[in-house]
């Protein structure tokens, strides 16, 4: 199994930009701050925090693909020759926090005052509404790059305004006004747990 | 989205070993039998089923895969040229249940009297066992492909005999004494989900 790595790091440093270039980066090493990270590897980074401190069993989705053609060499692991991308059915993250099922889509956008809706297709919006339905915990993890802000919105909300035929944007006051904004960190890199706590308070 | 098909099917046949030549099989179109079905499309039906009748959202995750070289021809779809299987890091299935979250893995053996644990990667064992700290439901479900029997089996039970260093199988009686049997069906091809209300009866 892997070790989260828990000593002989180098401290975090909030203002330090210099990075760690003496190190080579591992599969399995841990990023200590945001900076130069897409929201996806913040993601991963927190998940996998939360998963080896036995916080929460959260995972991305394998990207789905149609295999068609694999050699098997010999003495060699095998080697997909010919493959397709399919459509996703489902979001890119699931997972069990606490008994709750937990299930999201994460956004980036470089916009500064709203969030395109095409941003989001079809199959999510029914997969989050589907596990709605179920009693799941759904939400989306929204990035504004260019401010450097996170909103953690509920499913409920984006359905709503995906289902708008005239709306094709949610403002980023909307966004403010429906969603518990976060900050990176370091340890998670992005504590979104922190807000699923209170989605819990507020069902209860 | 997908409509599940309500009306204009053949009925079905308990006994009846002629397949329904006429109707070329679709994407979505639901099988009427186990007959020559692997359980993973035994599952997948279900799912399917539940899915659409909005009792349970359930998927298998894809396979994962490590992508190297993708061409995008002009006027036709990305092709994949260099690709490689990647380990696992869950389960086969999971998802959520009447605000439950499921997590399970499906095994088939052609042995008649054990079911031997070489079947469980460690990788599935961690995770169930994960799993089962954040109070998720889960279980396996193992096919007995000689004597057509199932059996939803608790997720501990496994994780138990398969830290037994010196045990490699457990036996049938074992299985049935641990498990609940189910009968594969009509809709859903294997009702998995009459085994997790057990569960969660034992549970309150």
């Amino acid at each position: 199994m892997v070790k989260y790595p828990t000593g002989s790091l180098t401290p975090y440093a909030k203002n330090n930009n210099t990075t760690i270039s003496s190190h080579k980066k591992h599969k399995t090493s841990v990023n200590f701050s945001d900076r130069g990270m897409t929201l996806e590897q913040q993601i991963n980074e927190s998940n996998k925090y939360y998963l080896f401190q036995d916080i929460a069993v959260v995972h991305k989705k394998p990207t789905p693909v149609q295999i068609v053609k694999v050699d098997y060499p010999k003495r060699s692991r095998a080697v997909i020759k010919e493959a397709y991308f399919r459509q996703a059915s489902t979001t890119d993250y699931n997972g069990v926090y606490k008994g709750y099922y937990l299930d999201f889509e994460a956004k980036e956008t470089r916009n500064k005052a709203s969030f395109p809706l095409k941003n989001f297709h079809e199959h999510q919006i029914v997969h989050l509404d589907k596990c709605l339905k179920q009693k799941g915990i759904c939400f989306t993890i929204i990035k504004f790059v260019s401010l450097n802000r996170y909103f953690v919105t509920p499913a409920s909300f984006i359905i709503n305004a995906w289902n708008q035929i005239d709306k094709s944007s949610v403002s980023l006051n909307e966004i403010i006004e429906h969603s518990y904004e976060i900050k990176s960190g370091y340890r998670p890199t992005l504590p979104y747990l922190e807000v699923v706590d209170k989605f819990i308070l507020d069902r209860n």
